[in-house]
C-alpha cells in the first residue's frame, strides 16, 4: 500500500523547484492576467504533468537541469488554460474547493487569459527549439481540443458506450500525460523505444487517472476532493460507472438511470438513488478493475526501464492513483 | 482613386488557391467542428493576411509554391480562431451580416472550436517546420491574447488616451498583419531588411486598416459592411474617433459625450447625438487623417523594393484602405 506522504515526501524536492520556475517564469504585461492566471495556476495543483515531464527525463538517464523545469512548466500552463476554458464549458461551480474562476471575473476575461495560457505554453516549446517537441505539443493540443467538443457533443448522448467514453478521456486527459512524458524523453535525447514506453506509459496512466477521477465524482467526500460531488451526473455528462451499470441493468432499472441523468434538476436524492443502481450492477467496483487494468498496463511499460530510484518513484506514483481520494 | 473591382480582379487567382486550401486543408475528426469552422471561416472574410502572407514573398522576389499556400492560411485560422473568442466577449449580435456564431451553437462551443482552430494554425507553422516561423507566430499570439484582454479591461475606461488605443489595436490587429508579412519574408528566405521592413509595413498597414474599421464602426452603412452601426459605441468601447473627440470638446460636450458612451441602453437618438458632437469636433477627419498618416508610413517601406507588379498590387491594396466602404 503506497501512502500520499511517502509520495510527497520523494517528490518535495522537484514540486519546489516547480513552483519557484511556475512563480518566477510567469509574468504578463497585463497585471489583471496575473492576477486569473494566479488564481488558476497556484489553486493547489497537483503539479502531476511538469513532475512526469521531469521524471521522464530521469528515467531515461538524464540529468534535469534548469532547463528542463522551465520547459515542464508549460505542461502546466497547457493544463491550466484547459481547465479556464472548461471552467466556462461545464459552468462548474467549484474547482479545487473554490469558486470557479468564470464566477469571480466573468466568462469573457477567463477565455481570454486561458488563450493567454495557452499561448505562453506554445511559446516555451518554441523557446526550447527541439521541433520534435513542438510536434508532440502541437498535435496534442488539436486533439485536445477535439476531445473538448466531443465531450460537449457528448451531453446529448445519455448511452454513450465504453469505446466512447475512452476516446473522450484520451483527448480530455491521456493524451496531455502522454505528451508530457514522451517530452521527458525527448528532452533526454531518446528518441528510440524509451520515447514509444515513456508515450504509452503516460498514455495508460492518464486513462487511470481520468477513470478514477470520474469515479471519485460519485464516491468522494466533498471535503477530500474540494469539488461538489455528482457535478458530472447533474451536468448529465455520463462517465464509466454509469456506463458499465447500465450495460448490466435489467429494463426498468436501465430506464430509470436514464431518466435520472437527463433530469434538468437533479436533487440530491435523484442523485442518492443513481448511486445506488449503480452500486447494484457493480458499477463502481467494476470501474475500479478497469482503472487497476491500466495502471498495471502503465506499470509494464516501467518495467522496460533500468530499476533506479526514479523507475520506484513512478512505480510509486503509478499505483498511488489507485488509492487517491482526492 | 483605387477601386475594390480592379484590387479583386487582381488579386483573384491568389483568392482562390487560399480558397481551395482553406477547404481542402480543412478536416477535423468531429463533424461538428467543421460545421462551425465553415461558418465562420466561410462567411465571406478578406483573406486579408493570407493574402498579404503570399504577396510579401514575392515582393521579395521569391516563388510561391502549394507549400506558400499550405502555410498562408494559419492566418485566417488564427483570426477566425480570436473572432469566435471576441463573439462571445463581445457579446456581437451579428458578425459579417449574419448572426454571430455563438448565438447559433452557444458560447461553450464556440469557445472549443475556437481552441481548435487555434491548435491547428500551430500545427501548421510546425509541419512548415521553421523556427523561425514559429518564433514570430509565438510571440504574436501571445500579444494578441493579451491585447484582447486589454481591451476588455479597457471597457471601464472612457477616457482611455490616443496611446493606449494604439497599444490595444497593435496587438487586437497590426501584430497578425505583420506577422503574416513578416512571414512572408521568413519563408522567401530573406532575413535581412526585408524582414524588418515588411514586418514594419504590415505593423503601419494594420493600424491604418483598424483606424478604418473604428471609424466605419460610426460611419459605415449596416448594409454595406453587413454588421451593426454604432457596436463598439453601445459596448462603451472607445475608438480613435470618440478620442480626438472628447480632447477637443468644451467641458459641456466632453460630459456629454462620457455620459453617453458609459449608458447601459444606448439608444439610436443616443447614437446619433454622439456623432453629432464627434462630428463637431472633427473627430471622423482627424480620425482618417491619422490613418492617411499610417498608410503613407506602410507605402514608404514598400518603396524599399524594387518596383514589381507585385510592389504595384501592394501598393493599391494599401491605398485601398483609405477609401473602403466594408
Amino acid at each position: 500500500m503506497v501512502s500520499k506522504q511517502e509520495i510527497l515526501t520523494a517528490i518535495a524536492p522537484e514540486l519546489e523547484k516547480i513552483e519557484t520556475v511556475l512563480q518566477r517564469n510567469f509574468r504578463s504585461y497585463v497585471p489583471f492576467i496575473n492576477e486569473v492566471s494566479q488564481y488558476i495556476l497556484f489553486a493547489g495543483g497537483k503539479r502531476l504533468r511538469p513532475l512526469l515531464m521531469i521524471l521522464a527525463t530521469r528515467l531515461c538517464g538524464a540529468e534535469t537541469t534548469s532547463q528542463s523545469y522551465r520547459l515542464c512548466v508549460l505542461f502546466e500552463y497547457l493544463h491550466a488554460a484547459t481547465l479556464l476554458h472548461d471552467d466556462v464549458v461545464d459552468e462548474a461551480r467549484f474547482r479545487r474547493g473554490r469558486r470557479a474562476a468564470h464566477h469571480l471575473w466573468g466568462n469573457q476575461a477567463v477565455i481570454l487569459v486561458g488563450d493567454f495560457l495557452y499561448s505562453r505554453a506554445i511559446r516555451i516549446a518554441v523557446e526550447e527549439g527541439n521541433m520534435d517537441i513542438l510536434d508532440v505539443i502541437s498535435r496534442t493540443t488539436t486533439l485536445m481540443s477535439e476531445g473538448e467538443i466531443l465531450q460537449l457533443l457528448n451531453l446529448d448522448n445519455a448511452e454513450l458506450s465504453e469505446k466512447d467514453y475512452y476516446e473522450v478521456i484520451y483527448r480530455k486527459t491521456a493524451v496531455l500525460i502522454s505528451a508530457a512524458c514522451e517530452v521527458g524523453a525527448i528532452h533526454a535525447n531518446r528518441d528510440g523505444w524509451q520515447r514509444d514506453s515513456l508515450r504509452r506509459y503516460g498514455e495508460l496512466l492518464g486513462y487511470a487517472f481520468q477513470i478514477t477521477d470520474d469515479l471519485l465524482d460519485y464516491t468522494g467526500a466533498s471535503s477530500e476532493t474540494g469539488k461538489d460531488i455528482g457535478n458530472d451526473f447533474k451536468e448529465g455528462k455520463v462517465t464509466l460507472p454509469f456506463i458499465l451499470a447500465l450495460e448490466k441493468a435489467n429494463k426498468e432499472d436501465r430506464e430509470r438511470l436514464l431518466l435520472l441523468i437527463k433530469k434538468n434538476q437533479v436533487s440530491k436524492e435523484d442523485f442518492r438513488e443513481a448511486c445506488n443502481l449503480i452500486q447494484k450492477y457493480q458499477g463502481f467496483s467494476r470501474t475500479r478493475e478497469k482503472a487497476r487494468h491500466f495502471v498495471e498496463k502503465a506499470l509494464a511499460e516501467l518495467e522496460k526501464f533500468e530499476l533506479s530510484p526514479t523507475r520506484r518513484l513512478l512505480e510509486k506514483l503509478t499505483q498511488f492513483i489507485l488509492v487517491r481520494k482526492t
